[in-house]
């Protein structure tokens, strides 16, 4: 079968790199289009670790339209993926964002394929009302958290505290100055706490009609920046409602599996929560890229060091954060799409 | 008056160097030995930071006794701290100990002066029983969370969520390797989260018959490593038992004081709590020496980021491990027990 | 008699806030203007680490003219500080300056007061072109380079092999992403290699009628840049025409002082070239504040662990970058210009 | 043909770890030992990444004698290792040493197989004296240092100043503490600029009757420690005699190629200089893994930043120092001798 013509929006970032390094040979898709800002365009795709016959063009409408992309992944700033995404949808495009613009809308699917498959109806909905449309995946912490969490869910849990030990290229190429960070912490991540609790809530919520209803889940959230390269380390407690025994919550973890397992979707590690053994794991230098060697590698979350006292599950997890907590959670995303037949292998 | 001489055990460390800085010119003691193991003994006192007419000898209690030391500092590893220490107090020393052998013993008081003075009704319990006694400081960790815990206990925490990023001199000189921190965080330290739950609880627990009846307050601890020199950060969560007000809760740490404060014991803080202004405050690299310039340094604990949310206070704490999470500490509890008449100025 | 009244352009870098550190309570100068970019005008003085009662302005002419200050420190980026400080020398400021855009100019002194502070000359064949002057410090690594060589001349040396372990903070504020230099050497700063060769020949040259000749020393420069935050290591290697004397070269260094000691200015330590005992230093986290305390800590360069073999000496040195190498050698140049009586304290 | 029974004395150190790792479905040998310090005597070889059917033993020559191993990888440490790889010998083992004993004795090949595949005959006039041999690799550094000086020497060089970045894995598991190195450099390694100017020379040496006749080469090392995990940076200024063109320079560096390239050793990378691209290259961090996948990975020794100027080349040079500096050189060095005949697949 033809392979779908993708774009990538915003490719010279370290989640716009990692889209396309995803990309490569991929079965589905075969990349068509790269943009980024003025300041790349005309440049060779080399710089976003592309083939050396692509070239960067800048961002537009027009680009994407010119390139037959059907489908756009968006590594763009915030600032402009919000209008640009709409109109690409307009335009008949199926956008599969990182960037948060869209991501509390009502029929926008945030989406975690392990976690809420389902949601990815609200794409559905979107198409009665637009041409195409916009599937998003969570922030970072959330993509490896509410994966975490949905195989807990069956225990009641009330409510989750977690404090976070995000890594520097969660800031971008420029976002974290190597001169605050270096042998230093920094408890502050503007607006990310507030993401946290939000997106956790839609991806743990059930989907009504035409919109999520957010689960009750408590979320109480404390974000920091660490000197790491990649992987969010979180140090997760839960509280459940009632008791609950360790050996069923530790096999639901590790034995966790779902659509994305069941479909063989090509991004998809196996297990998708690895319970790490060794009690000092997970740690992001040993542990980020967890999954199976090839596509699924960084894909998989990690936990260890589980201790139940009374009501109360903790343990830390490890997430990629450009892999699975950006660029390949992404991917996994539009993978799920096509399989669910919501996007064809011959344009419309 | 005179001073009280004292001896600095395990001075080559690095809480033994802090014993040694922090002792220099003091109003109260005067050095009169430093010990070190033997691979040391013999060399300059200028190795742990003392002046030049010092030479350390080996740990023993001959060695101790042979000084006319009155009061021993004790920086040495957990090991050789049980013995030893219990053997200087049968010979009539007053020890001060920032080894963990001794701390959960009955009549041994644990004690941050701010948090607990009254503990220290335990040293007249051993004195009854011994020559001398041994007062004991919390782990480093501790050191921070009960200090700054102590303002809060009127609002009646039920529990504590408290996700540590422990600083590498909290492992001491060869304790942690920096093969195996650099660019990563280690979630685990062997034995570390079982003694913040206990210290904590017997620290904020209420001196009965010669004992202590430990607190009820439920802690739950996640320790880890970070690649930060100095200054252990802490991400805490407290839930009430019922709802508080922002300013109150703001108000109680802000504003405490506490008997070192109004004994104005030389090494105390004028705020042992500071509320760091700034929204990404405190950070290792920044606060960790939070207190007034001078003898002062190091003990005040910094608290920032405080948020509210029903019953749920979080906030993140920060504490000098080898200030007042270990040395400082030690030596205000000396300073507290001169005041209190427990140490006479001249050798009974 | 009356201070001088001085600007700081650019203060919310890391220079620039250096500046506003080193003036405060200066006995020469006194503070009347703060400029940055747009982007911080109409911000608290704070920002800069200022008194409360500044208010940050627009960089721009008119804003130093309405100020009435007599002295401008710049710390502007080099694409605006040509320009604007011609003109600011035009309109008979005294520039003081840590840009590069006219260190090279054939009547501008590329000084450091302990190697040249003859080149100073130049100012006044500058004054019979333009009613005010510029000076300028060097390049933040040549600043301690040849300051430590300037000593070594009379011992007759052919050429300078150095590579450079340069800190973070060099970078600037956002200079140095996090997440290329965490656990990372990068072995190029772009421009830098050149800086380092004509900087330190113009400085070790003579001043001949109204221009400097170089210095005939070769130079040859690689420059890296390391995880580290303050300070600039440098591995330096001299080869002499003939043999030398470890006791004389040792002496030459550590006995080293010039006009600025003399002439006692407030900036200057005691020693500008301290020699470390110690067989492994400097260090950049242990020495890079060398100086006596107050004005001069950080003005001393180190150098450690000499070594002579036949006509080849080398050592390691290091400067603290954004004092001597930045801000506190373009305020040791204003100190010695007012004391050659280049600026009177009324404004003319 | 059956493949020769090896041992691992020191594996679970970060060399024996290497040498493990390397040994794994190696075509020539077979892991048969795995030895450690009595406290690791009795641990499965997980400990040092061996398959789970190895129990390490405690280092013995007994335990090796009833190994059957006829050749012996030691990383053990230095002061073990002396006296035990002789009674080895003695016992008409062929041991592989990455320790520092032997390196200097007249009869013992100190041996890169690209820079000095002649020298082999030493082990051969071992031969006559004893029933077996040693051969040893030398220091991380000089591996990547005199591999990289080889294809220059046909240019005539006549002194080398080199300025080394250290990894922190090359002081070993417990070598370098994070409490020292973090955010800093240490300018200093003990024993480190003696072994660099000695096995220099006498890898760059001519083979005589029985011994190596020194190089002639002046080298100028100045060795620092770096907070990087793992890859030995390396800024090289080599004056040559007379001038040489830039294109003949690269060319030699980048075309080299020697025995065991011809040999198609199965360690050895098809090219073992690397000329990178990039003007910012080599970074540890991304190119320490030099070499092609597989066995070769981390065997090519990275070179970047050609500059010349006169009779001066300057470079920066990597090496990863766990691997081409040590296990992986050692191995290469075994591949050597089976493929010379020196050692036969059959016990003799």
């Amino acid at each position: 079968m033809k392979k779908i013509k993708v774009a990538v929006l915003g490719c010279t970032g370290l989640v716009g790199r990692q889209f396309v390094r995803l990309l490569d040979d991929h079965p589905y898709f075969e990349l068509s289009l790269l943009t980024a800002s003025e300041r790349s365009a005309g440049k060779p795709g080399a710089e976003a670790g592309a083939p050396p016959t692509q070239v960067i063009r800048e961002t537009s409408v027009a680009a994407v339209l010119a390139s037959q992309a059907q489908v756009a992944f968006s590594a763009l700033p915030a600032a402009t993926a919000g209008p640009l995404e709409a109109e690409l949808r307009d335009r008949g495009l199926f956008v599969f964002s990182n960037a948060g613009a869209h991501r509390m809308e009502a029929d926008v699917p945030l989406l975690i394929p392990e976690a809420n498959a389902a949601h990815l109806e609200l794409a559905r909905v979107q198409l009665r009302r637009h041409a195409g449309f916009i599937v998003t995946n969570p922030n970072c912490v959330v993509s490896g958290l509410a994966l975490a969490l949905k195989p807990l869910m069956a225990f009641g849990p009330d409510a989750v505290t977690v404090t976070t030990f995000q890594a520097v290229s969660g800031g971008g190429r420029r976002g974290v100055a190597a001169w605050e960070i270096l042998g230093n912490v920094v408890p502050f991540i503007p607006g990310e706490e507030e993401k946290v609790v939000r997106e956790t809530r839609k991806i743990l919520g059930s989907l009504a009609a035409e919109h999520v209803a957010e689960s009750g889940l408590e979320v109480f959230p404390a974000c920091s920046r660490v000197p790491v390269k990649d992987g969010h380390l979180q140090s997760v407690s839960v509280e459940f409602a009632g008791p609950v025994a360790y050996e069923e919550v530790e096999r639901a973890l590790a034995g966790f599996t779902a659509e994305p397992q069941q479909l063989k979707l090509p991004t998809a590690p196996r297990r998708p929560v690895m319970v790490c053994p060794g009690d000092d794991r997970p740690q992001p230098l040993l542990d980020s890229h967890a999954g199976e060697p090839g596509r699924a590698r960084g894909m998989a979350v990690s936990v260890g060091r589980l201790r139940l006292r009374g009501k109360r599950l903790s343990f830390f997890l490890l997430v990629h954060n450009t892999v699975r907590g950006a660029a390949g959670g992404s991917l996994l995303n539009a993978e799920l799409a096509v399989m669910k037949g919501l996007i064809q292998r011959v344009r419309p």
